[in-house]
């Protein structure tokens, strides 16, 4: 029987997942020392998606990991269905695994007559029957409220800074956010980086040169300093190249990119193989295809992070280590 | 303000659209005498739908429609976030409309540890904030129960009766089921049609041959006969083409294909027009594209039932007239 | 204590029962190796029903069992009363074992301003704080997504159908449907006793002597055959008992009709016994009183099919192989 | 279209009723002004309920009127099951009537491992579609909190002390309650009456006559006056005839005995008869089928309160008036 | 890690505390043999309480206790934050336990417009995300209806009765109600000491002195004989002082005061004190500060209750034998 | 009867108010030109809420306004106790108004173990009956998000703004956020004010003085401007006083302190009169007590903004216009 079984036998860990990244599955599974729950997962002619499990789940703790993806719809649609079969299959509980989660920056009306899809979300997968979620580092960590359980939400910082301390000399960095909006996070990274500075990219006149027309400038300090800028993903790519550019035109000595969720859609690649940064980091929470990626792109496993969250939920023990003291 | 008010100007009623089908709609608007509330509807890069309504909905009884179209799952999510954006602007009434019930043939577990799709739809559109729901031709009636609230099924048979009437002779008519689970249907057209033969198609051995092999056989007399071959929906084709194949075979002089639903994934074009049948006749619950037309279909328009249902609802009068006791 | 300890002595199995059919309980009791949990029930004066367990349920996997038989109403108000009363002494998990699913007709409005009392039943169930049901032979299988939780739907063909083996000769058998909309029923039939030909049972005129009057005829070739006349329940009797002079006046052999469900409401009795059928069987998932017996019924015990799925559920195991396939 | 529209026509009332009390459904429409919604309810042949309404509901305010008598859980279903239907057949607002609150007294567990049946009914009811509840002098006021929504609670002490006050000598009674747990009751008849004096039958040792045997005794002095013995309900009369042979026998010159629900389940019509009061008073919440009556027994309507109530709901007046400030 | 594994080391008790009575926690812990879980609670500059545990309870079986004691909202308010923080950190079962059930005296509507605060707190732990609720002596039993789950409803009288029998001649004792509505428990402590007399005060007229004002008396006799006066809870002690001072009158030798609940808002102590009560004896299930202690006033410990509850309910045990047949 | 009728007289809107903010809710009433509802709130001697309304509130749109300010704990519940007094009493929506939301700052756990009682507040409304919020200016836009229902988010920024242009020199001001996370809102503040630049106080080491300790310091320009400090609320004060000084360390010509909440907790009053800034403004979303006030301090009405919202929310307006494109 496909799992792992407790140390005293009674419980049963098992991993399924869904369609949309069967390379972190994989690893995960790997990571894990168990196989995937052998499933049989395909459309019908119009569309519809049709899941079956191979063996019984009757009383396991099941974690069901889909990567929010393109055709992002779906495969959201997809995990869904897996946790309603879950559900009337008798899991004994049911842990909803998107180390991106999707429509995460559709989390507040900015506008009357708008939706609130990140809450829709959360509000469908428990009425599909879903206990628990995991998901790494939230486009906000309100996130986690909108979910009526346990969320555990992993940060995949650790990883990315101590891949970016081997890479540049720690003595110069700024920080650097690419909008005023995700300050935050670049506060976060300067503190583990060692309380180095901070600047950000704004739009606003130069308030020493009063005629001048409005444009993105940086507001900090960063003329002959290596930039390390950061967000949580990287859609299309077009503020973080413009920010690169904007870094580099204030002085910047060199640009280092770095964000945990890899979306990378047309034309990101393009734009920041040429926005003159000198390396873009990113995770694999997201699957980087072929025509994603481009010869400046480092791609980190975020597999292990994830595994050691799931064997500790199993286990009863904490998952706060692995947070950082983040959630 | 976009929308219909009541005689006595206490409520207002407003028709929204996603973007799966637009000729239907507008259809539908039309015969409602109002227009589509303006609303923005876009896929961000990553393929996350975007919505909004370009006016207030604030107390209006709303009727959201969408076909479930391919690719489904998106269409489903446009009408999920729709809802929830309604709800969130106060719409004092949220009606789903989907002709099409998207998933309904998963309504049942056939093996363990499959899903109920279309029980999981249902009580996505009500976390998201349905409170009611209008539907045609239901592939099983069962489906009213899994949402908890009013569903109006409206039936599209009228329409395809009075069309059909039109075209045979209905002195010489049989009416065939193309397998043994939709002989139901096939009894209420026979019932509606006048009272004539029924038939059905199976698998089986001929009890006169006994050494023959298996093979798909008509069960009742269609030899001479003119069939109606119904179904609720066309898929790709297959069954249906097949079905007409042993008509024929078993000397029916005519085969008329109905069915409310025109799916008609591919190759359903191919196959219907080859089959052998005279016509093939469907609705436009689905929009049918020009690549999903061929020489022998008509699409008969649902538009005008659809309008007449909402009308009716709207001022809270008796839609059962227009299920003709059906439901 | 009353029940059985799991293996390594973490879980305990209860079983629970109603008034409504002593003698099942007693021999799923007995084939489980178990005894039932002393319980008293009874009517207060004005017909209120007094609950309570005589022995404590904390942390047990109950299993509370009730035949939904007349008086139907009182005995399903004393199921939810047993599931209210568990679910307040602290019960680690409910399950509802209906081997009848009381209502199951009533599963979709035939016109308009009907309930739907089969979903009413699921929900009434799930709020008194059911965790799971367990049921034979639904009546349509769309009932398993009227439960917003994991439903057994176990299947009672392979004991009815050993049995028809076991009496008839196998070479010259037609498995006939007793109206239109149980066809699928007989299909599964025909499929399991080895690809046998189809017949069902449809008022109609007949086609070849058009003056005469309308009628129930046999559908498909019976001359000369032994048919098995199969549905999933058997009520009042009056369909079947027609169905089965329409196929001895259609040349039938000899009729043997098989049922899961002995309803057998009054005149069942008389009704099946001078219909000239040779044998009608049912199994007892309800009570077979005296005077619903006859000479040509026999009856068939549910109890070891119920039995071994409650010790596969648990277990953990699987139950699919209980079902065939089927669910 | 049967019902009543409000002043302004934007409102509908609609009063439907369950076959336990036809003459009250009767009666309180008779007050109303107006006619019971036709309806179709009969039992098949199993006992399963069938309910259709002949008229459209659509937006229409509901009051489904049911007696809780015997056989009482059938009653109940009834009206679980005509909510039901009314919910889908999209009445705006539903309003359960039940003047006597069916399993009112299982409020609570008196020992572990008992249902609070009265709770699951408030479940059941707002789960099946109610919005609201209307019922008279419930056992317990708590009973109110049971249900998650408005619960009109009428008070028919009004109507029962008008009618006492016309018969006896108020400048000598002493109200009794028939046992300890009812005294409240008892002290607000006390204080409606005017003032008077209370006692209450209890079993006891008499403090003066020390080797006595316990035995029930009146605590508080009823000797040489009219001694109104009250309650809310009267079923089997146990209790109250053996409290009134302890007042006649502690030398009251008089008893008469009043109480809200006749429930009058066997013996109570000759226990109440021979008991030795001089009247009995209830009102007509239950049917009094005419073997429950007796020549000392006096009935009074109750159709005039409910339907003022209604009426008031309807008009979205205050009802606080009916309650007598009791609720 | 803090807390009690089970016997097969499959589950772990832990207990938590708010602020409100540490001294009982800390007995509780004790009694218990373990130690509470270490938590961060304290109140932000403008009142909001923050909250942290500084252990993890994943899995784990959490009591959160908490003693509603004034400023009663804030400390409600406090233990529904604590359930909450449970909840998202994995808890596998919350039990509340509230020695004392904060506005149990709000179960009901006395007038319209009023809340039944009651239900309210029942439904917001159950929002929050408890499981079940642990309580003692409840205002009215009916409260355990008011929570959708399992309620341990423990019983204090064996304690009150014991340390009553070691102090009074029970030949000579008659029980006392203080007013009508709390007879009820009064009969239950007259049933426990052994079948004494009851007796309760009344606001009425002297029946054999017409003339005489209302006043209030005492029903029943207690002439020479030793009063126990007894009631839930003694909030500022009106009543209890003005019934004690009428029984004195009324000829009682002597009147001892006996409670669960002590909540001696001011100025209970010096009303107690001065009324002429030999013993005032309460438990602490509320913290009795120093300001609202006296001479008279006795405070027996209810932590070995609470903690024996516990210890049955975590081993699945029974409960019932510590409600003596009370719930 | 208090309140305001519809302009065809079929609604009526009815303002209550809790007792935290007396002077706002007279206010607001006046604005709207109608009284609030007679209300009856007091505390029980052991500090429980008791509520009634002096009116019924039948039909009625009801919006329930408090402030959420010291003892904070005290008036959540009492606006929650009063959602449910007006549910029972048959209101027809009630929408609860928090110009403030209480624990706006617990909207998400910053470390593991703890709670997120923004989320809980709005499930504990929304179980209580609110169908709605109304808030000002919340902390985090999601939080919109929390609660499952209308959020009418009013943005009382135009009112300061209004009030800082007015007072300033527009030429020469920036924006100054006073840590990383508010950035956001002093963006929104730049952009309405005119474009104008931003800055933000953190803490950093100062790079061009490399052996300099760590301190708070600005990022950005601010010398020789006028600084316009802004943030969503002022607690303690500390933040925003030391924002304060640095800015005037860094050079800034003067600074004016702009937020929409004052809650101004001890020290606040001090700290802010002292830390050099020359004008503080807040609305009076909480009541400002003479001990919070200070000579620099100027208050804005926030009524006139609420009382707007109300009306248009009861006219089935546009909110829209309210929140200037913000939500």
């Amino acid at each position: 029987m496909t799992g792992i079984l407790s140390a005293d036998g009674t419980k049963r860990l098992v991993l399924v997942s869904g369609r949309a990244h069967p390379e972190l599955a994989a690893a995960v599974a790997d990571e894990l020392g168990t196989e995937l729950l052998p499933t049989s997962a395909y459309d019908f002619a119009n569309g519809e998606i049709y899941v079956r499990f191979g063996e019984s789940v009757r009383g396991a703790d099941v974690y069901v990991l889909q990567s929010h993806t393109a055709p992002i719809n779906q495969w959201i649609m997809e995990q869904l269905i897996m946790v309603d079969a879950l559900k009337r299959a008798s899991a004994k509980s049911i842990t909803v695994v998107m180390p991106f989660y999707g429509y995460a920056r559709q989390d507040k009306k900015h506008k009357g007559r708008e939706p609130i899809s990140a809450r829709l979300l959360a509000d469908m997968f428990e009425v599909a029957g879903a206990d628990r979620m995991m998901s790494v580092d939230l486009h906000t960590a309100q996130l986690q409220g909108f979910f009526n359980g346990p969320v555990d939400h992993l940060w995949a910082m650790p990883l990315l800074t101590e891949y970016v301390k081997s890479r540049v000399d720690l003595s110069n960095v700024t920080v650097v956010s690419p909008d005023a909006g995700r300050i935050k996070v670049a506060e976060k990274w300067a503190a583990k980086l060692g309380g180095h500075p901070l600047a950000f990219v704004h739009k606003t006149r130069d308030i020493n040169q009063p005629n001048q027309a409005v444009a993105n400038r940086v507001v900090g300090d960063v003329s002959g300093r290596t930039c390390v800028l950061v967000d949580d993903l990287i859609d299309t790519g077009g503020t973080i190249a413009e920010a690169v550019r904007v870094c580099l035109e204030s002085g910047a000595r060199e640009v280092i990119v770095a964000a945990t969720h890899g979306v990378l859609s047309e034309p990101a690649a393009t734009r920041l193989q040429e926005c003159g940064a000198s390396e873009v980091i990113v995770t694999d929470t997201l699957p980087i295809s072929a025509e994603k990626r481009f010869e400046k792109l480092t791609v980190l496993s975020i597999a292990p992070l994830i595994a050691r969250a799931i064997e500790e939920v199993f286990a009863d023990g904490s998952v706060t280590s692995l947070f950082e003291g983040n959630s």
